[in-house]
């Protein structure tokens, strides 16, 4: 069924407020998570609203806190989110950095004690309407085995930069470190089948299809899938966003992250607070006038999009292409949630005692 | 044969001093081009060095150029490289990033019409002695194909880090965005074997184990390797590479970088100027105090040494770790070189008169 986004903005800010939030931080809230559902990163978007719930209901995230600065440099700021919703905090956190950039260049803020913060893009790309590159990182709930290893150590741990272009639509990536995210599992469990061989593997170290086998400890593997295919590459990058989110903000880092799935318990011990993000911003005329810099960008955008394709393949993509034909798409004609989805945001809605979305999916507007 | 790595030195800096270089800068240049045979990237090192001084004659590298800074703010530079030798270049550019950092908290240096700078970790860890988090990348000869194409239009283009920890050495990644470097293809070749299945593609997209594919317009793949095992992040990854290095820069990007390898042609058209490089550093103590951070670090390698092995391996290694064992042996036994690069040595020897290497390798004295 397909869901009005300005109906599913109201009820999920709705829901926020109920859950605590002021008005304001439920309205950014709602926003960073429509962004996911926008994007066609169903996984991250209101398909998670009720595990937001769950962590607020189990005390992990306080609606009521507010971030604070504990140290800074001109450049750098290490914000402490005291344990907020990370959806806010993080566009808290780009909004110092980008304050920073606008005075010193560049902008970096490293966030301990925070909660999952939704889709990177969807903090990353406040840098793109100020002329400026962003980036974003996070720590996630440890799924990942290293290289070698049949453990799980590091979460999907994305990484984004979202650059702006001229007569283009920004070129912005968002991908986890993984050879798939945790969210592609859960589409493909959601809608029954098996995965393609080298995104997961047993407890054992086997090569596995099952899209549930996280749940019998199994692990997924790093960006490359095995040794002979340099999966050692795809979990240094993993350990780099663990290091930059986790160790350097002093939050949790490696198998210590607390997870945000229900199937994984919280760690008894800690080695920092709450989860971890990093987040920076690059001013474009700090190194070239951005009108040169936009230029070049459309330019390079037009030379990948005519590169000689392989066979069976209609067109070369610019690397977020496929998050920019989704959210055209959906800004039209809506976003799609399964039946799961959509009974279980019904279920949400009578707890909190709202009528905002439709009881009955044939009567949904679309717009 | 195994090479006493100062006697190395004093050859190649011998050589550059007799291609035009200064004393100061000859050194510099050996110095980095040696960081390559000690970690054990035998491709990057003097087995380079032919390459480099072809580049001097064909008057692509000037080595009486002087670096000059275009633009700067207080933690951001652009800078020229005025046709000077990527080696020294990169050097001096992270040098004004670390400068940066000590004010600002964070520094950045953007390079354009510079050429080749060795390997990334040569210069991102200049970082780590200062207590600082190092950050190197740069575009490279155009030998890579986006996911879905057939066609070379990025360089392995490396990312790199070098991160301080405590009581361990520092964890260095310096990877290219590509399931395997071409560096590995040149060692393949040397040796006689074919490829693992997945690093190439023949120039109509189909799967090649010849290490001399690139030799006939074939193409590296991006990490990740096929489409259903995610090669569009290695592409994207890839691509930030070049817009960082090349495209904020100013210097040449994507198909129109110039090669360093002699099997492919300069481009008559220019988008930019040389290749780009990009260096950032950030200081550990503009977010939380260096020790606090070398500690956690401590127990991020310990928990992540640790980690349950799949079947066959030994232990999980560190992000980095297969280079340091490497260093170690060789600061020990000296640095192997395979006849074919020793007497590409011993020509350029002669051609510049000098009496450094030793004309039988049986007569080298191992430390």
């Amino acid at each position: 069924m397909i869901i009005n986004p300005e109906v599913l903005f109201e009820f999920i800010s709705r829901v926020f407020e109920k859950a605590g939030f002021s008005n304001e931080k439920a309205a950014i809230a709602a926003k960073v998570l429509l962004r996911a559902d926008l994007r066609g990163i169903d996984s991250h978007g209101v398909a998670r609203l009720s595990g937001y719930l769950r962590l607020i209901e189990a005390g992990r995230i306080d609606p009521s806190s507010e971030i604070s600065i504990e140290h800074e440099t001109p450049s750098t700021a290490l914000v402490n989110a005291n344990k907020g919703l990370g959806l806010v905090v993080a566009q808290e956190a780009m909004k110092i950095a980008l304050e920073k950039a606008k005075i010193a260049g560049s902008g970096w803020v490293a966030v301990k004690n925070s909660s999952h913060f939704g889709i990177a893009a969807a903090h990353a790309e406040l840098a793109v309407a100020e002329d400026m590159i962003g980036y974003a990182l996070t720590n996630a709930s440890p799924l990942v085995a290293p290289a070698g290893s049949v453990e799980a150590m590091l979460g999907t741990n994305p990484v984004c930069y979202a650059i702006p272009a001229g007569k283009y639509p920004p070129v912005i990536v968002d991908m986890s470190t993984t050879v798939a995210s945790n969210g592609k599992l859960e589409i493909a469990n959601r809608i029954g089948k098996q995965l393609p061989s080298g995104w997961v593997q047993t407890r054992d170290g086997a090569i596995s299809t099952n899209p549930l086998e996280l749940q019998n400890n199994g692990t997924l593997l790093p960006l490359g899938g095995d040794l002979e295919r340099s999966s050692y590459k795809g979990y240094a990058l993993g350990s780099m966003v663990d290091i930059f989110s986790g160790v350097l903000s002093g939050a949790n880092f490696g198998p210590w992250v607390p997870p945000f799935v229900s199937f994984k318990d919280v760690q008894k011990e800690h080695v920092g607070e709450g989860i971890g993000h990093f987040f920076g911003v690059w001013r474009i005329d700090a190194f070239r006038p951005a009108e040169d810099f936009k230029n070049s960008m459309d330019a390079w955008i037009e030379c990948f999009k005519n590169a000689r394709t392989a066979p069976g393949v209609k067109q070369v993509l610019i690397p977020g292409e496929p998050e920019l034909i989704y959210e055209a798409d959906r800004k039209k004609i809506g976003i799609p949630l399964i039946k799961k989805v959509y009974s279980n945001l019904l279920q949400i809605q009578d707890k909190f005692d709202l009528n905002i979305l439709p009881k009955v999916p044939e009567e949904v507007k679309i717009n």
